[in-house]
């Protein structure tokens, strides 16, 4: 495209506009028109997860629910804290979208705590689309969502999810009637995304990526163990690995329950 | 890849690992061998920009400091709200990276308080490199850090750039001598990787780049002005153009101050 035209164009703007902050509701409250989205923060993570989505459905001008197990705020693996709008007790059942975004080690904590995948899987039973980003399909997999369902989670741990039941696909994003995974972190920038387009509109999903300028140009071909090679992915997964077995102990416990074998 | 030979080694993992948590300095404490990375952040900053390079630097272990005017927390587009670790007064000179990151409105206001640009162009004559994402690069603008040097910025104000001495690249990560700039948003994902490639080694950069699942596969080809065309792109330019003026406004004061012409 001409830069010429943008020059021009950009000295003739009208209206106004900036990223909107967040609609936060009160609880129970629905605010008309805008799609309720739900995404759990919880201690430990990891804010690149949380932040990609969050970004989309704010310029999306959602209805932002940040729900903690308390309002207290939470640790994220940068140092930076996040106080939830809502609690377990004050976040009411209509969402639209239910997200639980990873953070390996806080998703396991999750996992083996009864009272995160009780509310876990109230709120997914009734939303219109339950979803997760990373790790996060391990606490939806523990809460029985995924349960015959195909999904996916980050590369090193989504072999996992048969343990819970579900049928792993080694996708960026997976759909499956109305659950959406995604891979490790950087996914849910790609996941927003898709679902801004069925929230809203393609046209509209697009306007965002134009806003955030979403056109990667990742400087190495190392984002997947496909394209890093066996031994780079080994290396992570070594390292990796205590963590690892922790959450397979976790999905193994959830399936126990769960009643898969 | 095969996925078996994921399945096994995720099985024999060893070793422990955890995205850690940043290291925050005492002021005037200088981590032996940590690159020390100052991270600006100003009321209205968009916490994706500054979320995406953070995430990458944290996982490095680099020594990192959110520097606020003081140490008030600010207001993000998303509403959660950043704690500076550091204030203008006790942000110390022995910065390896400074790193600015956009927010419009908030960039505006930066450029034009006297405080602010003073503090970035102290900082930015030391630092080893001078860098930002998306509308950041106005403030290392405004700031004199540009004049002479190549550089880029969110797509819809990148042209503002020679107002203060720089010469525009429309590209995602523009790199001349120290300093470093990328695009809008989601171009701080590529600049931090393509930055700790540089701090560190190409091969630590790939390690970050696959726990992070860096793998982008965007739904749609409208990321940049050309991909999305020129209706979607004027629709932004009319929806941004009073903030884009006042943008415009505070670049043609910068570069009188800076002697551009």
């Amino acid at each position: 495209m001409d830069r010429r035209v943008f020059n021009q164009a950009l000295l003739a703007g009208s209206l106004s506009g900036l990223l909107l902050p967040g609609a936060h509701a009160e609880p129970g409250q629905r605010l008309p028109g805008k799609p309720v989205i739900g995404l759990l923060v919880y201690p430990g993570v990891i804010l690149l997860d949380l932040t990609g989505p969050l970004t989309v459905f704010n310029i999306m001008q959602a209805d932002i629910r940040l729900i903690g197990a308390s309002m207290a705020p939470v640790a994220t693996d940068v140092g930076i804290a996040v106080s939830p709008s809502h609690s377990f007790e004050t976040a009411t059942a209509d969402l639209d979208v239910l997200f639980v975004p990873g953070g390996l080690k806080g998703t396991v904590d999750g996992m083996n705590d009864p009272r995160t995948v009780d509310f876990v899987a109230k709120r997914g039973e009734t939303a219109r689309f339950v979803t997760s980003v990373c790790t996060g399909a391990l606490l939806l997999g523990a809460a029985g969502l995924l349960k015959g369902y195909k999904a996916t989670s980050h590369w090193y741990v989504r072999d996992l999810l048969p343990l819970m039941g579900a049928t792993m696909v080694a996708d960026r994003v997976v759909s499956d009637r109305n659950r959406i995974t995604a891979g490790g972190v950087t996914a849910g920038i790609d996941f927003g995304l898709a679902l801004a387009a069925q929230l809203t509109s393609e046209e509209n999903a697009k306007r965002i990526q134009l806003l955030i300028e979403y056109d990667p140009q990742p400087p190495f071909a190392a984002g997947s163990p496909e394209r890093a090679g066996v031994e780079a992915a080994n290396a992570v997964l070594t390292q990796r690995g205590p963590l690892i077995r922790q959450a397979e102990q976790a999905a193994r416990a959830a399936g126990s329950r769960l009643g898969v074998r």
